[in-house]
């Protein structure tokens, strides 16, 4: 087990998975479907077996990698999907080779063909998708039967009747709004099924205005924790995509242009640091023209009060919405005040914003560490 | 100008420096004294010069980098010290290539002799040292004078007047607590003079109790934010240091072993996610005894819970002040449950707790992002 591989970002997983259909090298996806108790991770988690190579993703934290490929190895050779559960409660003693685990954790384990590629295409273009897994059936919908679930249509779901997708829609839904995972029951007249529904979302895109040398580590440290990285330079001479090669977009444009480089969301991040005043400032007014809601900009408190200094010489007064927008200075406080230091506090900044969460220590917040998934739909 | 090489954490830059040393070739090593305005680095910033190699370390965004590297080679040549003021103030026209920058920086430049090793020996053995420079003089002490400041003492201080250490002395315990550095005016019977006074301290030790993969991304993290990393692992087997290639030390031990397993002290930070709910409880207690005042423990609050039931069996009570150096679940809240974003979450809180920040948007926070240095002696 490579820990490398181990810990890479689901992005890389995916390419992974994309690279071996490609080749059409045997390959087995298995994915964490339910987990109780105190699970390192969570529903949806993913690991790639194949025959010859390192494993790539994880389910657990090391424990259960190797008895995950004993059973990936079974379904590459007889071609089934099938499902296992392992409970580690209380197993400290056997499990305990200082990376013991706790909990039970079920796992989805299936030989890859071209049916999961959709999945992987939808991912690319930046659209969320539902995967939908029958992996517990009394009834004609068998073991393994699958449907995708994309901008609130049912896609390729032959294998599932009707009134059963009806039923798992808001639910399905909601996960893949949000990007979460879980087994959910469903009673039919026919009988019980379990269903695994698989909320996947683009990786949120990231996009930073700057290319200087203190662009490069925010890159990669936003790369590892799996943003999708667009850095813009606003000097075309260098914005070479060899000065941020662990970007996945390098552009060069004017700052009177930024509304228009690109298709801007709600959910986009946008970082501003090219360190030049006129530049940031431009910049600025521009992404306030779009419908980005986090628009980091890096300068003491000094600066930013000049530069509204210089809006309102232009008769430009920005409204407290507009106020609320700009973050300023950029990131979290955390101290230090070296180039990684500061990366850092930029990128946990991104992440907390990302997943709409309040910076602050999990041992002083009440209420669980993952936001339990509590569906609409169960009420 | 290497963009990795510019990054490099302070702790390789001075492993850059040795090496220089060691190797007899010749270096320069600039130091930012002085800042006014809005800039990237603060004073003590440092950057490594020599002729056929990349600069290592960092004076600026990358806008001055260029500029001091000539300054250093006009030192090299004539093997003296010297002191340069850039005004970027309003600059952004002529810096404005995307990188520009604000601000008056002021840099020393000296080329590096042994006289310099004491300073790398005293932070490799984990002590604090303040290094004191004569960077403007009107009196006898010569520019480029220097003396150090450890344990409380002065040390070769020839150059120096000790009126002036005397009163230097009050300002340079500050700033070496704090690992700060300032330029501080002094006035003498003889003339005025203009110190540096730089606070150098040793990386923040953390220990990481555990050796299962997902310690390798908190690892690699904690070492980008220069933090000392310890890794120990309960089971010999696991401890071996390539498993751990970025930790500077990988130690095994049994868990009723870890108070005497090194000296500890309120600064060190521990980190106990070995997933084992038996050594876990007992590292717990054992590091409930020594002054180490930040435990983080990986799970959720619900197993930690099951630790408290554990430790009343046994009559165990924790204190109030034994629960508030226990941060479980470990990590701020920032979302996320990836390998990397969870150990990114562990790596801020601990950067949070080193610098004893209260985690939250700077742009939330009133006052500046950097701490002002206000020196006791000032008053």
């Amino acid at each position: 087990m490579s820990t490398t591989a181990w810990s890479l970002p689901e992005t890389d997983i995916f390419d992974t998975i994309r690279t071996a259909l490609d080749d059409g090298s045997p390959a087995v996806l298995a994915t964490v479907t339910a987990v109780e108790g105190s699970a390192y991770r969570r529903p949806g988690a993913k690991m790639l077996i194949r025959p010859d190579e390192d494993d790539v993703g994880s389910v657990t934290a090391g424990c259960l990698e190797d008895e995950v490929r004993d059973v990936a190895m079974d379904a590459l050779e007889d071609g089934e999907p099938r499902i296992e559960t392992w409970d580690l409660t209380g197993d400290d003693e056997v499990w305990g080779y200082g990376v013991g685990c706790n909990g039970v954790i079920t796992v989805f384990v299936e030989p890859l063909d071209e049916s999961y590629r959709p999945v992987l295409d939808a991912r690319r273009a930046g659209n969320p998708v539902g995967v939908v897994t029958v992996v517990e059936s009394e009834t004609a919908a068998a073991f393994g039967s699958r449907a995708r679930f994309e901008s609130g249509q049912w896609v390729d779901s032959a294998g599932i009747p009707d009134d059963v997708l009806d039923e798992l829609a808001p639910a399905t839904t909601e996960l893949v709004e949000r990007g979460k995972a879980e087994t959910i029951p469903v009673e039919t007249a026919e009988g019980d099924l379990s269903v695994f529904v698989d909320g996947i979302r683009p990786s949120t895109e990231l996009v930073i205005f700057g290319s200087g040398v203190d662009v490069t580590p925010v890159v990669e440290l936003a790369k590892l924790v799996d943003f999708r990285v667009t850095v813009v330079s606003f000097r075309g001479g260098q914005a070479d995509t060899e000065r941020f090669p662990r970007a996945d977009e390098v552009l060069s444009t004017s700052p009177r242009d930024v509304a228009d480089l690109r298709a801007w969301d709600e959910d986009t991040l946008a970082v501003v640091m090219s360190h030049n005043f006129l530049d940031d400032r431009l910049t600025l007014e521009r992404l306030l023209e779009t419908p980005v809601e986090y628009i980091g900009l890096m300068g003491p408190h000094e600066r930013f009060g000049e530069m509204l200094e210089a809006f309102a010489e232009e008769d430009r007064v920005l409204t407290d919405d507009e106020r609320a927008r700009i973050y300023t200075p950029i990131g979290l406080s955390l101290g230090g005040d070296s180039p990684y230091q500061i990366a850092y506090s930029i990128v946990a900044e991104l992440l907390a914003v990302a997943h709409d969460r309040e910076p602050q220590h999990l041992s002083r917040r009440a209420g669980p560490i993952h936001e339990r998934v509590e569906l609409d739909s169960d009420s």
